[in-house]
């Protein structure tokens, strides 16, 4: 747990209060488990914040996330912290309206759509769920993400989760955190297990 | 994502049904982020079973988990999913009258809490927040808390926090993750940020 205590103080100009509101860019990677399932449970602490929450679920099957977004959504119904949008590609984009032809064409929808939220500052906090396979595979261009996230106005956090986080952007986010799989049920044969995981 | 596929069928006399209640231990242990959030992720899911689930906090200051504890309280008042007791030892456990003398002495109190719970299966689903440390330091002995793990009764899932996680329990839990930390704000000397970091 960290102690608040910064080992060095940037030479950035800035006040304490002023980098206290920094826009974050995180990222969770890696082959271990709780990429994703850390990055709602940020949400969590978004959602105390009431901060609008905008969730956008990069996968084509959105089954093992469930449990997430049944909580999020009551969490952003309940009157209390702040409302959630959730995403998911795999349903095809609520926005929308004609047939997409493949994962391709989905993901860069995806990507335009958060896109015009940043610049409308529509959430305070995105999570970007395992938006690095679109940039792995080449679909998504990294160094407009970059741009993109460079200049989106305000103090819009976001998270971007999924294994093979491409090199430029864990060097731009302000937070990275790699997830390593020492040991896991189905090593020893065991399968996946309702509420375990999804 | 987990294909839901085994690489191996164990050769322990259980079918696949039998083998997907068994009990979970699962350990989130390094320096990295996301240890404690991707626990309350998973608690996520459980709610969403409907599963009844226990916390239990084993730190002193319980000030970076607000927005965690806020969220699932909220979840288990809600009336939907599964009802949630927050246990904190920062602030005296409620089931301790008297006052307690030492963190060591409050953390042996939870964990007998944690045993009683476990033996009268009051939970489905366990978040044991930073269990690790008092491990570490000697305060509560690792054999005994993998005797009583094994020896649970009923479908009880355990979810172990914290860096240092002793080697037997490692050894002794089905899935065990490690957050390494490849980046962190304030290596670049920004501090916690409100709706990050708490």
């Amino acid at each position: 747990m960290p102690k608040g205590i910064p080992e060095t103080v940037p030479d950035d100009g800035l006040t304490t209060r002023q980098r206290r509101t920094l826009p974050i860019t995180a990222v969770h990677t890696g082959p271990g488990k709780g990429k994703s399932t850390a990055a709602f449970g940020m949400a969590l602490r978004a959602w105390n914040q009431g901060w609008p929450i905008g969730v956008f679920q990069f996968v084509k099957s959105a089954k093992w996330k469930v449990g997430e977004e049944n909580a999020l959504r009551v969490l952003g119904a309940s009157g209390e912290g702040g409302t959630v949008d959730w995403h998911k590609m795999g349903e095809g984009w609520s926005w929308v309206q004609r047939d997409i032809e493949s994962s391709e064409e989905a993901a860069k929808e995806g990507w335009e759509q958060v896109k015009r939220d940043l610049a409308a500052e529509s959430y305070r906090f995105y999570v970007l769920d395992e938006f690095t396979y679109p940039m792995h595979w080449g679909w998504i261009d990294v160094d407009e993400v970059l741009a993109v996230l460079k200049d989106r106005p305000g103090s819009q956090h976001v998270v971007i989760t999924g294994r093979y986080a491409p090199e430029a952007l864990t060097e731009f986010a302000d937070l990275v955190t790699e997830m390593t799989k020492v040991k896991h049920p189905m090593d020893a044969g065991r399968k996946g297990q309702r509420g375990i995981e999804w």
